[in-house]
């Protein structure tokens, strides 16, 4: 057998012990893992050099090379991680409907992990940890396939967390790693239906879009954001430069950033040119389009490909609208259902803004940068899904279960 | 443009519509699509005679002209499907979560419509009409792909259906029907990602595994179903006897009817041949294993073939095995995670049973044939799903359903 069908074999058997685990036995298993991570630094430390030096060696770019970097700093931070895990409510068991029925039969719905879950991802380590914690936290195994310039600082990583789980109740085979570095191996993941559960692709747009294309095991979709910030005629200046800004350069890099910013026209005309010169202020390249470069001489123009570009770069797109039903259209056309808001005083158009705009997260007032499992309060994030079924929006420790009805009765057979 | 995306893409369109339609205006089309199925029943009627003609000459079977045959009856149980959905409480718009972060922006989680919901199915033209009225009930346009023997039957009712619509707030496009009977048109709807949200098949294994296989837009996976029942030493024999026999006959033809009979050796030893007698009173044929056929020896044998055969017939597989953890080893191996059950008096192997069993519905005491939508109270029924993501086990109104964050605030910035 393939060293992927061959793992995931293991993390199916090891499922079905987890499935039996209590809250206290996979708390002290997720203990266990962040003290061996700080006891094998060194280890780990010099695994993950390796890939530097590989990194290097290939001319890989410095800020990927900075994804890729372990400290004992960030190892403690990873740590901490997962400790911050042990502390959340596990939802493994909760009951979410509990009824009677005529017959006398009894019938409760409650959480249940999903089984196998399967993580394919790009070159951060970190990630290698962060969801070994969260699906152990679930009860459910894992089988992590990272990017193959990461592959010695996991394979150390996950020998360490494994060994830890060695004195544990979960067993070791709960977390598997692919070390084959090929693309066949993601392809064969992507089609094993029986043994894994549920596939989550983590990194960028082409990564996700190969899951999305070629996967026959269910997929929960993360990632790519075109979101849009739209100031109506009413809005307040101050407020909505402060929002605009914040959703563009606060980090750019991000799903949740803006990447078009759609004007009210007669806001427009009292404030674009302010705002644009803001956006200059912040180093940001704006593409506008014809009303906008009218009031914006210096901007660049738009076209229908820079509105369907997800930049997470210092560019925004600018266009002026005549009110919120074009703002609406634009959205409905080039928003990816991530994060959309508006910034206005008038709340007829906030509330049919919030209940029209089709996304994951709609925002009055607020900044899109929010969208995010740790703003939200929920404590972990294992991604943000922008598919409509099953999660949507932040994932936290929910998301990573299924439920189960449990029927008892005296007998009860169908008339 | 194909047929296929031009009615996808006017779908889409009503589907924006649609989101924004109150419970009542909803109501109101549901039950003018219902008296408009009473009022063109002729028309319907002589659009199903074509069906039926056209699949004597190619000589189908009886039982599927029978499911294939509308009467004026079968149209008024139909159309009161209907007026029973109007009945049901609407899930959009429900609070799931309400909360206030820190920073002070308030933050709530409800559910939306899905959007547009492409549904793939045989010849059975009560499922055109059962699922436009829970995908319309749900705000979701539908799409709907019946088998091409009920083609004329299925555009006489959307036909009829869609002109309802006219007379009411809700868009006739919100209800496409796809006229092309090649296999070609499915192909192309399984990747429609952007215009379908989701596709949900119903029907025979080859159907759906033809979605699952092919299908880059999401699925829920409904159908396939090979259920156990355990009957354990300690089992009262009549409540066992009773619940077997009903899990096997009362209707061996859908998917939660049992497949195979697991026995406690010592329960066999004692009642086997009693308990072989009475099926084969109902005309059962059974293929046990070695130890059964030992005890039952006019048993045919069974092969792990047998075991991972989904019959829907008057056949059952029979294995004696040592006691609870080889049921659920066995179950493990052949189940399909659909329905599986314990008859017991002992306490602790019902909850092993219950908790380890990983199944969308799992008994103690009771039939397995009790998963249903209505069995269970949800009031209707657009499928029972066999994955773990998004809704599993029998699907009611809510399984229609996404969510939306709604997040308000007065400025708030990430800092």
């Amino acid at each position: 057998m393939s060293e992927v069908r061959t793992k995931a074999a293991l993390a199916k058997q090891a499922a079905a012990t987890l499935n039996r685990m209590t809250t206290e036995q996979k708390n002290d298993a997720l203990l266990r893992m962040a003290d061996a991570l700080i006891a094998d630094q060194n280890e780990i430390l010099a695994a993950n050099e390796r890939d530097l030096a590989r990194g290097e060696e290939n001319g890989t770019s410095p800020s990927l090379l900075d994804r890729l970097k372990l400290t004992p700093d960030r190892i403690a931070g990873i740590a901490d991680g997962l400790r911050e895990v042990v502390a959340l409510p596990d939802p493994v068991g909760d009951l979410l409907e509990s009824f009677d029925r005529p017959n006398g039969m009894h019938i409760e719905k409650r959480r249940v992990p999903i089984g196998v879950v399967g993580m394919i991802y790009e070159a951060r380590p970190n990630v290698t940890v962060d969801a070994a914690g969260l699906c152990l936290k679930t009860g459910n195994a894992v089988v992590l396939r990272g990017g193959s310039a990461a592959i010695d600082s996991n394979r150390a990583i996950v020998e360490t967390l494994r060994k830890a789980l060695a004195s544990t109740a979960l067993p070791p085979d709960s977390l598997q790693i692919i070390e084959d570095p090929n693309r066949s191996s993601v392809d064969e993941m992507l089609k094993l239906n029986g043994l894994l559960d549920v596939v989550i692709p983590r990194g960028g747009a082409a990564l996700i879009q190969n899951v999305v294309q070629n996967a026959t095991v269910p997929v929960i979709e993360t990632g790519a954001g075109i979101c849009h910030t739209y100031i109506d005629d009413t809005a307040d200046y101050a407020m909505a430069e402060a929002i605009a800004l914040n959703a563009k350069v606060q980090r750019p890099s991000v799903c949740n950033s803006m990447e078009t910013l759609l004007v009210h026209e007669a806001f427009a005309k009292r404030h674009l040119s302010a705002l644009a010169d803001s956006f200059r202020a912040k180093s940001v390249e704006l593409r506008g389009d014809s009303a906008t470069r009218n009031l914006v001489p210096w901007s660049n123009s738009a076209t229908d490909e820079d509105f369907a570009t997800e930049y997470n770069d210092y560019i925004l797109n600018v266009k002026v609208v005549s009110g919120l039903d074009e703002a609406l259209d634009h959205i409905r056309r080039f928003g990816t259902m991530h994060s959309e808001c508006i910034v206005t005083e008038t709340k007829e158009n906030a509330e049919r803004f919030l209940q029209e705009v089709d996304a994951a997260a709609v925002y009055h007032n607020v900044s899109t940068r929010f969208t995010d499992g740790f703003e939200f309060g929920f404590g972990a994030e294992i991604g943000i899904s922008t598919q409509k079924l099953h999660a949507r929006g932040p994932m936290g420790l929910p998301a990573l279960t299924s439920t189960k009805f449990i029927v008892t009765g005296n007998g009860q057979v169908r008339g």
